[in-house]
């Protein structure tokens, strides 16, 4: 099958066995993959990830003992667990101690013709949802996970830091709930698109290098990609307000969190979120994901998407698996 | 009157004027205060005050409009508040935005003979707790703070990082629970002693050179004093634990904060507390805070903590003012 896969390096190849699904297991072939920013870092060597690249995707089942399942297109959630460790058994499996994860750690990703998950990872994708928007059912959930972690109500005040692709998605969730939201980003461009993708509640946009220190927002939620967004956060909380960090680059600067203390902030570490929500978000047309898009490129030709800068406006890239 | 001042270095003199009391102001004798980390980092310039230092007191009301308090033995808290802000209408008087802090911020402390505070920030010491207990009160309820902050129930794992004043107080707070603690802490008399001092639920104490990766416990709070805790802390707690970090410390260490995303961590920033509750303690003998004391320090001689090392076996040094 064709391929993505990193080792020292990201190289499109043909790829040999095709993977073979165990008995609790589905074999899926992709229509179409999502690139993140995880996908990225991996990429950059930080995680110690060596394998097939990615875990955003929708397919189709080609095997599977599961009926429902089987011809259906679906859409997988990315945490395989083991359903027996403490972090299993006490509700928290996707923090399972033994876990591996899709194209992230110890498991083959979705930048393949095929990969494999377990039959309950898997969330048939409503009919009128269509394969570009399903695509984007993971990083919708990575955004409505904040809400499951923190309370956010139509008078909390909150700052979305980071124009890129997760930010977008988490100003349109954040919207649903009407509160009022600021936008801070380097791109112009990326700003004039969070408005025109439009939403409940009101949305002001303002460039990072014109921010004034506030500390009166009550929520900052964290979608830079860079270590600077905790320094960015505590210029803008109010005392006691909560920062949700989303952002998972390695790479650390010095850090003075004496601020954290004396303003007695709560930062919130916030990871993978409910596939089952996010569908439906999808599905009632309440995001709007397909302006999101900025290029669709072949598999074969995706690796040049890890060799060339992606270009300051880009947001979502997607790949696609034509046959 | 006499006093122990920081301007670029620490200096014992007579000071001039004697604090002259606003009209809802007390005037307070010191008979009794207490070094804290906080005073040694302020004395090594991190923080920008310039004044009389030390904000843990125990005196007596020499001048008031409120006769509950004239002539009475108190404590003080910190905080001196505008009341007119969005902090202080919002109920969040301890993050008043044009606050002073006593001994820390825009107001002289209580390393003097004497000192003004507002009446309102005063609270009348129990007959039956001593000079040498009362003078605990503020870092035992920045200790009670925590569970203000986060729940702690009898099955709660808590580890508690540093075996210096404050840590010790927090232990034995969280005993009162009835959770199993842990201490985790440089040296071995200081641990030791938390054994001796007692209390509910379990002890067990750890060597940091000691300690082994665990990633179960559900809530860690830092009392280092040191950047080092949030790392070590990382080490410590599981998936969706709580950190609770008290360390104010300036000075940053490179920080990769991506375990807190990936683990989804939450943590809290916890500064000062109930005075209240923590005289109620106090009171009920519920906490040893008498061999937490190290040594006892005239006023005269007090310069001299801020020049030499305190010893690694040092806990609360107080400083006394014979007359």
């Amino acid at each position: 099958m064709r391929a993505l896969t990193f080792d020292t390096s990201v190289k499109y190849r043909q790829y040999h066995p095709d993977p073979t699904p165990g008995p609790d297991d589905a074999l899926i072939q992709i229509q179409l993959a999502g690139l993140c920013q995880t996908d990225l870092e991996i990429a950059r060597g930080y995680r110690g990830f060596k394998g097939i690249l990615g875990h955003e995707f929708v397919g189709t089942v080609l095997k599977s003992v599961d009926l429902k399942l089987l011809g259906q297109r679906v859409v997988g959630e990315i945490n395989c667990v083991c359903g027996q460790c403490d972090m299993c058994l006490g509700g928290l499996s996707s923090h399972c101690r033994h876990r591996s994860v899709l194209g992230i750690s110890h498991r083959d990703g979705a930048f393949a013709d095929l990969l494999t998950l377990p039959n309950r990872n898997l969330h048939l994708v409503p009919k009128n949802v269509t394969d570009e928007e399903a695509v984007f059912t993971e990083p919708l959930a990575a955004a409505v996970q904040i809400l499951r972690q923190v309370k956010v109500e139509k008078r909390t005040r909150v700052t979305v830091l980071g124009d890129g692709r997760l930010g977008q998605l988490v100003v349109q969730v954040i919207r649903q709930i009407g509160a009022p939201v600021s936008l801070v980003g380097h791109h112009p461009g990326k700003l004039a698109l969070a408005e025109r993708l439009g939403g409940g509640g009101t949305l002001s946009i303002c460039l990072e290098k014109d921010l004034q220190p506030r500390q009166d927002q009550d929520l900052v939620i964290d979608c830079t990609g860079s270590a600077a967004g905790l320094l960015l956060a505590m210029r803008l909380l109010r005392p006691r307000g909560t920062l949700v960090l989303k952002t998972t680059v390695a790479a650390g600067q010095p850090l003075n969190l004496s601020p954290l203390v004396i303003n007695e902030i709560t930062v919130v570490g916030s990871r993978c979120g409910p596939f089952r929500d996010a569908l439906s978000l999808l599905a009632q047309k309440q995001v709007d994901v397909s302006g999101l898009i900025s290029r669709r490129v072949k598999i074969a030709a995706a690796e040049e998407l890890f060799t060339a800068p992606l270009g300051a406006d880009t947001l979502k890239v997607l790949i696609r698996f034509d046959r």
